[in-house]
């Protein structure tokens, strides 16, 4: 499944989230803003597009209406009921959430013969309507220039805070600050926040998951990874709880499904959210990245894995705990190395953002004064980052240290508690009132995923590793105390003691005393009795000074980024190259073709796969699976409608050169003519470096085929109830 | 490397090599007869073909004169001086036998600079040219009927003889009598041996063995697997021993290497010398293969080479000696592996051969008295074959106890004695006067291969296997009693007091002692103190037994299998297809195009690879290092006139449909006007089960493309000498 940014998000410092060169803006490179569609109008009608392209930059007007966010997936309308198809793995959780052992809707899958069928999904599950995106640049930046370093921070901070507090005053809305190109410009976003969503479809794991690990982020593909969903609001129309009379929600507009082929060569388009991406760094972060950021974190996990193999390898129920986690460090482990697998691939990627910039430089040699500032800037920016790489093994093992398992919870509690003591508008992001019910669901949950024998392991993996890999002057000194050692020792001498006491001395491993402590104030916490909030405590100093200093490295970073961009905006645009921002989370069009590729000489990915590779795959051991009603109505050939006639098969998943990443996963894909196609759900092997540079020849977003949604709807599933609201014929 | 029949030629018992039921003569399926090409005349010219079909039928003329068989491999003449190319694999032997510590020709490649340069080859190298094929069918099978059994083969065995003998007369000549569709034909062979061959090129092993064993069989390839040799003869243009002043062979024909594009599509044929298939076994055949024979084996070799590995962990000299072992048993292992692979990528092979063979008898049984002849015949051939299953695990495992290492020495040595002692046409084939170079060779090398221990652990190996799987039904008293348990027993209690005492008690590891014996006559083995020839001399009666009950069945499979091949030809014929005997090692000629292959869903393997794959592969560690002067002319963009337009770059290998197997190695690969484009050097892996079952979607032969050929010796090794030669340009 497609998670890159979302990973990247959490692991690489705040510091580091921002932007750099891209040597070209390709054909098929660019998540595009929608603002931006126009300017491209030559470039989306050569490639096909059979739309005015001014149509893709109307956020009230289908398609774009029609595209909503589930927060960190993205699905869209399909109905004027408000029928909503995205992802099975971004339904899983609300598929899960349903499923009991006498009613395994994983294993069985799910049809609602009727609305009053449809299951609430869980509830935190949300749908976003994009209602508005405000350019707010000028109320976030004016007067910023006279502030330097954390004040700068700060007032950007407060200015965002107070702007969403303002736009969500109405209610049943969530508004966020979006920075774009590093902070060269900000956008408000306000959405309509859906809070009734009920599953009303999804085909069984054996079809939606198939394949499942072994083939995530591979190609050749076979998974029919879609399921559906309604939003339901209240019976005036507004966004509500859920509540059984809750009425659907008839949305502005809605996708219309294709029943045209699609074939090689045709134009697709993608809109989503994605993530985030990291296209417009400059080659010292890139080098960093190649040379230490990933080789260290593939390590970790792989130790981290090892780890939690040996701990649970006579435990089958703290097996059962950490298989999730299991499941995702996988999943981070196969993005990193594919990360370092394409930058191998690779012959000089440093030296390709070097020589980008050097270009930069020297047009900007040509450009007087502006130049000069700004050619001053980018050497700031250089020397700001390098500073910040001192610190970087600090920064990444002490914030290992105090952010995971037993030790993030407690830490968490006590940041908690001296948030609350503050107005809430002053408070920390995460812990506001908005933030509550996500904060106390998260404190339930924690035991599900926690063994603390397991647990306990974890936390002597992440600080050996801080003791052996932070050097002596980057040493947090209350973290040495707490382990007994001096900053020259690499080894800590009676660590399994000092994490026995730790662990036996706290109660945190209950979701009763978690909830408890969360409703404590800090006067509590700090003389509470327990060996986790203790070590929270001690730590919270070191955690609020470095969250300090890093904030201000950010504000001085975030008066100089905007610069650099601006200046590569400049040149690109002297070059007649429109700029797309790095990903950020926000609504964006990529566009590109059904389009297959070379993984090495004498090999061609095709494009399309089919019911028959299904069969050939099939090994009747998981994740190969195929449920036998699929394996008859392949075999007795049922839906010849929906073959595809080159293949003379049904298509099931589609490859394409459009431009994605994590958070795009469930977008509609469209085609010419905007009409539904498919929906992306993840990328090749070869895209797992995207982030950092796309590859024309070889970054694939890979597909499911809304012809194979449709056939195992109408052959497998029987799903006539949907087919027949999306207008579309069945058997 | 392509071996497949060889191997299958020395695993399979004799009994089983003959033929079967092929479900359809498929346009590109087929090992044709030179005297078949008429008759497909229409199928030749649909394909492609710019020449008389009739041209390929014709032994004495161009390009058939031209095609040469080295034994083992196929080899052609490309210049009036008798200049030869074949694979650089099949000229392996003789590039090692002239390389010397300090003139090591496989890693530095050679390029004789003159004719008097020019090395011989390993002593044993032939070049055997085809003068005749002269159908013997009554010579052998008149009156035949009236004798059954024992008796039938010692006639069929007897005249042959008496023919190979008659025929080879002259003198500077090789005759072999050749059996065809399973004894229903026989042919005389009659080739001029030419005994003076010399090493002329061979490029370095990094472009003639680029990708090793890990490519073995493998797309996609890229392999410079080609190598001259020259023909020599005496002053009197007769074939003659290596001297100093011979003068080059000069052939009536040499091929014509193309310098017109061969792209995707175009028509190829491939001619040369096919050691063995199984396309007309009977499905009970095909059955025992999947269900028994290959998955034993594939364990026996696993089991092997542990054996070796373990044994020779901490000696490196013994490591050497069996690092060819080691590399044979790899190859074997794939092979047999590929087998059951393919075999199991099919729904039901056997089925289908079952279904083909239920039509043949249907059709058979409306055909009156002779239909009702022929399925008695097929009845009485199904009924031996299941006679001969029921001793399959003895004569398997005691022929490897009696025939490996050691043991198989000692019993060659003592069959050497007991055949010496008769006239030369009544000794058993491989013991006769024309068999004595040969026989002495191996004696002499043996050791160079052997080392007591790791011999004494494989010899354990057989043993344990024959005590284990080997029913106490058909158990051999003698070797049983050897080792000292009765027929019930399945461990063998002191086998290890047992080798010692073997081992200890032979001088047959010393080079001398072998060639010593090798003079000696029955009585002094027999009374010899030596533990290994008293081995021999113990088992030798069963040996004689056996083969006598071999030979008896042999006889009668000999009277029934060609009436089935005659009904499954008249069957084909009846349905307007021609039917290809099985390969025997005698000339054939396949024909197809250029055409890649979908080895899965969604993936297709393309036809060409090209110089920039070759720098994609290379990693600098074995076997994918390439020679920095290849490394510079691709670097360089070198040789542009041997660019292929569609792909941009040079060709290095291709792939084609065409229908070949081991023995084939080293064919040229001729386009629609007979001009040499390619040199046959492997199949896919796809392909490895080929010998039973060929599959068009699938089944791929591998050729190295002439441009490289050309390319690297026009760009890389500066071999003008031989291109000017050859009558081609260079720089």
């Amino acid at each position: 499944m497609h998670t890159g940014a979302t990973v990247n998000l959490r692991i690489l410092p705040v510091a580091l989230i921002a932007a750099l060169v891209s040597t070209a803006a390709c054909a098929d490179e660019g998540m595009w803003q929608p603002s931006q569609m126009p300017e491209l109008a030559a470039q989306l009608k050569a490639r096909g597009l059979q739309m005015d392209p001014a149509a893709l930059s109307n956020l009230a007007g289908k398609p774009l209406d029609a595209v909503i966010s589930l927060g960190g997936c993205t699905a869209s309308f399909v109905s004027p009921q408000g029928l909503v198809v995205t992802n099975h793995h971004c339904a899983y959780g609300a598929i899960q959430y349903n499923s009991t052992p006498q009613r395994d809707l994983l294993a069985n899958g799910f049809v609602a013969g009727s609305f009053s069928d449809e299951l609430p999904a869980e509830p935190n599950a949300r749908v976003y309507v994009t209602q508005d995106i405000r350019d707010v640049t000028p109320a976030i930046t004016d007067g910023l220039a006279a502030l330097d370093g954390k004040a700068r921070y700060d007032a950007i901070d407060a200015r965002s805070k107070a702007l969403v507090a303002d736009c969500e005053q109405p209610g049943g809305l969530r508004c966020n600050v979006y920075n774009f190109n590093g902070g060269l410009q900000f956008s408000l976003i306000r959405q309509l926040e859906i809070r009734d969503v009920r599953l009303v479809y999804a085909p069984s794991d054996a079809i939606g998951k198939f394949g499942g690990d072994e083939d995530n982020f591979e190609w050749p593909r076979h998974t029919g990874d879609f399921a559906f969903y309604r939003a339901y609001v209240g019976k005036d129309g507004k966004p509500a709880a859920y509540a059984k009379d809750n009425v659907p929600f008839q949305p502005a507009s809605w996708l219309t499904v294709s029943q045209e082929p699609l074939v090689e060569g045709d134009y697709v388009m993608v809109t989503g959210y994605p993530g985030s991406t990291n296209r417009y760094r400059l080659p010292d972060e890139v080098k960093e990245a190649i040379d230490w950021r990933y080789p260290v974190m593939v390590k970790y996990f792989r130790d981290s894995l090892e780890t939690i193999a040996r701990t649970t390898a006579q435990d089958k129920a703290a097996e059962l705990k950490y298989a999730s986690t299991v499941a995702g460090y996988n999943n981070v482990l196969k993005l990193y190395q594919g990360n370092l697998d394409g930058f191998a691939r690779m012959s000089d990627p440093v030296g390709m953002k070097r020589a980008r910039e050097d270009e930069l430089k020297a047009w900007l040699a040509g450009r007087g004064a502006q130049g000069k500032a700004a050619t001053a800037a980018i050497t700031e920016l250089e020397r700001e980052l390098a500073a910040d790489r001192v610190t970087r093994e600090r920064d990444l093992w002490f914030g290992n240290v105090v952010n995971g398992g037993l030790a993030g919870t407690a830490v968490r509690l006590y940041r908690h508690a001296i948030e609350q003591a503050k107005p809430d508008a002053e408070r920390e992001v995460g812990y506001q009132d908005r933030d509550a019910p996500r904060i106390k669901g998260a404190m339930e949950a924690f035991d599900k995923r926690y063994d603390a024998r397991v647990d306990q392991a974890l936390m002597a993996l992440r600080l050996q590793r801080y003791a052996s890999q932070v050097p002596a002057a980057e040493r947090v000194p209350e973290l040495d105390a707490w382990l007994g050692i001096g900053p020259q020792d690499t080894v800590i001498a009676d660590l399994d003691a000092r994490l026995d006491a730790l662990y036996a001395g706290t109660q945190l491993g209950e979701a009763a005393k978690r909830l408890q402590w969360l409703e404590a104030d800090q006067a509590a916490i700090q003389s509470a009795d327990d060996s986790a909030l203790a070590f929270a405590v001690a730590m919270m100093p070191v955690i609020l000074r470095q969250q300090a200093d890093n904030e201000a490295r950010s504000g001085r970073i975030s008066a100089l980024r905007p610069q650099y961009m601006q200046a590569m905006i400049d040149f690109n645009k002297a070059q007649g190259k429109p700029v797309y921002p790095d990903a950020n989370s926000s609504l964006r069009i990529t566009f590109g073709t059904v389009n297959g590729y070379s993984p090495r000489d004498g090999v061609r990915m095709t494009p399309f796969t089919t019911l028959a590779g299904i069969v050939a795959k099939t090994t009747g051991v998981e994740p190969f699976i195929t449920p036998k009603a699929e394996m008859d109505a392949i075999v007795a050939g049922e839906g010849a409608q929906y073959r595809m006639d080159s293949l003379g098969d049904v298509p099931v998943n589609f490859l394409s050169d459009v431009d994605t990443t994590g958070g795009n996963s469930g977008s509609p894909t469209l085609n010419a003519k905007g009409e539904l196609v498919g929906l992306l759900f993840d990328g090749n092997y070869e895209s797992l470096n995207a982030g950092w540079i796309f590859n024309p020849e070889l970054t694939r977003s890979i597909h499911v085929d809304t012809r194979y949604m449709r056939w195992v709807m109408d052959e497998v599933d029987h799903a006539e109830r949907l087919l027949q609201e999306m207008g579309l014929p069945h058997d």
